[in-house]
């Protein structure tokens, strides 16, 4: 499960005073609580394609929002899992490629850009009710007032010009009003339940639109926020409206018996919207420097939930950096396969020898990069640069997680190793995106 | 006019010694001869779409063949002629994407490639005729004996597997037996005969497959070669053969006073295949190192001619280095316009100012980059990189077109000021293949 532009800060779990949160509570009580938890990418479709693969989306030419297309050699979590019987789902927006060559829909489908069509039906999912990008996250399909933020061009009340797709040339028609992540939910539901009566195990991708632009939600939810201002009672109703979901699938695993022997994960794709923290953009990075589209903290560092009743007893939380790349080798390692012709390199690790106890430091480093930035972190120091590798930063994020103190000064030798490392791994992924990672018959 | 796997030392009027190519030698007799002109890739696909959009194909994700697609925010010349009235034909090998989303053709169109489907109708030509990649020179659409080389897999005299595409959804069906390129010429004259009765200008861009493996050709040509043996026979009567379609070419436009002032161009989109000079890979580089794949100069140094006797009045040869790239500014300056929202940077540079004497060097350099090859050539001196800038050898490309003696060590300042050049035009690649250079509303 993830949500879209939601801070590290904004969990009630996480130490939020106004948000509602009480099913991550429930979550962060009796699971992993990752206090590191790291997005892979500061903006939206990288992020997404990381989760699925394993693999940095600069390897697969996915730089940024609305950007490429997962491509058909890659393989993605669901395709792997099918060969082992999975029955696989994908719900709420995908943004990993256009989801028809047909109409105009969303910020890239159709006649005009069938080279970026690659919708979740192509990549391993049998079943999706999903949408090319953002909706409203309340009556998706209508345009909202302006207020909700990110509405351009359309006349509120109108259709918003977008669609959640269910196969090729199919799109749902029912059961689109209300509150967007319950209207995703309903789809996630049966789905376990088909899964349930075929005796089938399954895979559900579940990637709400909410806190996401335009964001607003139903009175019920704002209600919850009174005192508050208009804007925090639409952007904290919606998250407790997506926590409401949350809980609704939790109590569904739980009563037909699934929930001790189901990995749940929970993040968020990156950072609080990246514009001044007011109107609608009321997402917290909890004091981090930087918001979406940075590669400093807070625009990287997103809430991180696991749950395992079977493996994981009780509350654990963790400093050890993790990151949504690890979700792939995590959980082929959990049912101990790999995959032939895997494209490697991998660049997430499997998080269970941390699970069983068995490390205390993360091993590998984590690479990031987005447009002019790029960014390097093992279990201790970041280095960070704004000029793609021309000048560095160097933080200590264990003392200093508000990036307040570049240390590279002092510590030239730190910056040298990093740099040097950064520098192989850049070359490694641009090599990637060269199609050298497939084994293909030119 | 390009030919496929031509080699530098493989036109007569070049020195070869046993090829017959009267028709290139009367181009080279009445125009300009390049002494150094660089295909911009070692390989097929990427030389193609520097040709048509002036711009190194690494900018948007062309890095080698059969890799990739031309992208539907770059600008081909085809699209920047069509705004001056310009009708645009494509004849010959594409490949700069599938052809066809519906049937499995060539190397790879069909259902399982529709994210590179970028036909030559998607790119502004008006009429095309065009294979997905290669084919045998002769009977191109019956796989030749395996004695013709390149041939795997299929069985000859059944059909070669690819199809002649003249639209979306359609095939040629006759006209395709004997050789290739009097095939490809076929439909190069009626669509110039049309243009003259529409009173309209014409861009044809004509990609002959010869001599690209499978190379062989019909009793005609082979008997020009007689006491050679059945490989060179083949070989270069193929040329010979391409060499005869060239001069009905010119023979047509004479007759029909277009001759004077249409702008001709000769060239090959990367040097002779690769393997031993054994069997069929009969091309030449005329002594330079390297060959097809290679970034050395018999890699890279292609034929070079242009015609145009309105402004080119007699033989004029050049030691000037230009590229493939210059196509496009070419071009666009002779017609004195430039396009609006034109992605940029270009790397090609205007050969107009050079063919009206004004300059005597080079002023901008030119980058190469493919697999872990990377170089970079100015008017005398050329790095050349075997692992991506790791370590450089430098040559004096002037002195000693061969590449036989590095001076690297001798002249440290030059190697470091070049490589200080490359590293900032690979860093403008990289944002362009980012997506930096189209003017898009993310």
């Amino acid at each position: 499960m993830m949500a879209d532009d939601m801070g590290w800060g904004d969990p009630a779990y996480n130490g939020n005073p106004v948000s509602k949160t009480p099913n991550l509570d429930k979550m962060a009580a009796e699971g992993i609580v990752f206090n590191r938890f790291y997005a892979s990418s500061p903006v939206c479709s990288p992020t997404r394609g990381s989760c699925i693969t394993g693999r940095h989306p600069y390897r697969y030419g996915i730089f940024f929002a609305n950007v490429g297309h997962m491509r058909k050699e890659e393989i993605t979590l669901a395709e792997a899992l099918k060969t082992k019987g999975y029955v696989t789902g994908h719900f709420g927006k995908w943004h990993l490629g256009t989801l028809t060559k047909i109409e105009k829909d969303a910020n890239r489908g159709g006649p005009e850009d069938t080279a970026d069509y690659s919708p979740p039906w192509e990549n391993g999912f049998d079943v999706c009710f999903s949408t090319e990008s953002k909706v409203p996250t309340w009556n998706p399909m209508i345009t909202p007032p302006k207020t909700a933020g990110g509405v351009r061009n359309r006349i509120p009340g109108e259709p918003y010009g977008t669609a959640y797709w269910t196969g090729p040339g199919h799109k749902a028609t029912e059961n689109l009003e209300g509150d967007d992540s319950r209207i995703i939910m309903d789809r996630v539901i049966p789905f376990i339940k088909k899964a349930i009566k075929s005796h089938k195990p399954f895979l559900a991708v579940v990637w709400f639109h909410t806190p996401h632009l335009p964001v607003l939600t139903g009175d019920k939810y704002k209600n919850m926020y009174k005192g508050q201002s208009v804007d925090i009672q639409n952007f904290y109703g919606a998250i407790t409206a997506m926590d409401e979901q949350i809980g609704r699938l939790r109590n569904y695993l739980k009563e037909h018996g699934l929930y001790n022997n189901t990995v749940m994960f929970f993040t968020s794709d990156n950072g609080p919207e990246g514009k001044a923290r007011e109107g609608r953009t009321q997402g917290s990075t909890k004091g981090l420097k930087g918001r979406k589209r940075s590669l400093y903290e807070g625009g990287i560092r997103v809430p991180g939930l696991m749950t395992w009743p079977a493996l994981i007893k009780s509350r654990k939380t963790t400093d050890i950096p993790f990151s949504t790349l690890d979700y792939y080798p995590t959980v082929l390692d959990i049912l101990g396969f790999t995959m032939p012709d895997q494209p490697e390199p991998i660049d997430g690790i499997s998080m269970l020898p941390f699970i069983k106890g068995n490390i205390k430091e993360r091993q590998v480093p984590i690479g990031f990069e987005s447009k002019k930035q790029v960014a390097f972190m093992n279990n201790r120091y970041k280095i960070y640069s704004p000029d793609q590798g021309q000048h560095f930063e160097l933080y200590d994020i264990i003392n200093d997680p508000q990036e307040t103190t570049d240390i590279s000064t002092e510590h030239p030798d730190i910056v040298k190793e990093l740099s040097a490392e950064l520098s192989r791994w850049r070359e490694s992924c641009k090599r990637s995106l060269e199609y050298s990672d497939y084994k293909q018959d030119f």
